[in-house]
């Protein structure tokens, strides 16, 4: 058994959605070994850093939140789409038509936004999935989709990609690094922190080959 | 396969340690369907909010960190220990010299403390584990050690406890929700968050039932 990282390491400086300020964590150090017999540590976190799931709730209004949602669809199957070969920094649903993704699976992007360098601040131009193919992964009725970026869409009108997957509750999993990720069937796990009324959630995701 | 959830609901009202309210999480609603296209919430946490694991940099200085630790050792075969008949609240050495622990197990406590209701506030007089039992755990050179309490030890001189299984790398996982989990063997998933630096994170922990 091989298990993989695919999670964004979290930290000040970090790469956040728009370079948005407000969305930078904070970690505030409230005590240390100079000044006390323990080390510890508050985060202060927006729901949408690092590599996390939106639910429902994120662009549904009353739609379902990370605490009544059956967590147990992130212990799932799932299978890694090699996508970098894309010349243009979208996926339509002519790029997927032809894949083998079948009701109930759990697929994943990869794109080129897994080579893009973090450390230069957001990637506006990243690779990002239209209406096209959310329409098409909607029609699939699959469990639920992951890319790597932090954003499965990106300016859209009305935000058609999340709301036709999450009008379906079709689980969306973003910000995963996927770079020595290859094209596979993998298990992944990816439990979300048991927040009470949010719209999404932090994970720790792993692919794991057996 | 059967999926036990045995991680605490975090919300703002929550037990957390010593009824401390600088523990409570703070959650911030930044946008809603009322003001905005979309939900959006930050969240204030300290990282021993919940369930959660502790890292050797909570009692060790210079201790490993959450992003420096093999984090694949918390998807692990575990043994469930129902501790539930100890009359007084402290787990010893000679409580626990009869199990059949063995080296790299995890082992998990479950205790009243699982029965307890938190809506009452902290309680003080919870089921914690010794110095004598850390020392054993310690020989038999375990992978970790998970309870049903905030802190695996109460006040005790020094953090012995703490101190004892960390120096050596083993894993504390506390705040779990054991009282639906019968004694047994089980797979454990408790990834938890890829915080830089930090001496702990909160994770979602399940046992699973092959």
């Amino acid at each position: 058994m091989k298990i993989y990282d695919v999670s964004m390491l979290i930290e000040p400086d970090m790469m956040v959605y728009k370079d948005n300020p407000s969305k930078k964590p904070v970690f505030e150090n409230t005590a240390n070994h100079s000044n006390s017999v323990a080390h510890e540590t508050k985060v202060s976190l927006d729901v949408h850093c690092g590599t996390h799931i939106d639910m429902p709730l994120h662009m549904i209004e009353e739609g379902k939140t990370m605490d009544t949602f059956d967590f147990t669809r992130l212990i799932t199957p799932c299978k890694v789409f090699d996508m970098t070969y894309l010349e243009n920094p979208v996926i339509t649903g002519n790029d997927i038509n032809h894949l083998p993704i079948e009701k109930d699976d759990f697929i994943i992007f990869k794109t080129k936004n897994s080579f893009y360098d973090k450390t230069k601040g957001f990637e506006f131009d990243y690779v990002y999935v239209d209406e096209s193919a959310a329409r098409l992964l909607k029609m699939l009725e699959i469990n639920g989709v992951g890319i790597d970026s932090l954003g499965i869409e990106r300016a859209q009108a009305n935000h058609l990609t999340h709301k036709l997957l999450l009008e379906d509750d079709i689980i969306i999993l973003e910000g995963l690094e996927l770079k020595s990720i290859a094209e596979g069937n993998y298990e992944l796990v990816a439990l979300p922190i048991k927040l009470k009324g949010t719209e999404g959630s932090w994970v720790r995701a792993v692919l794991i080959e057996k």
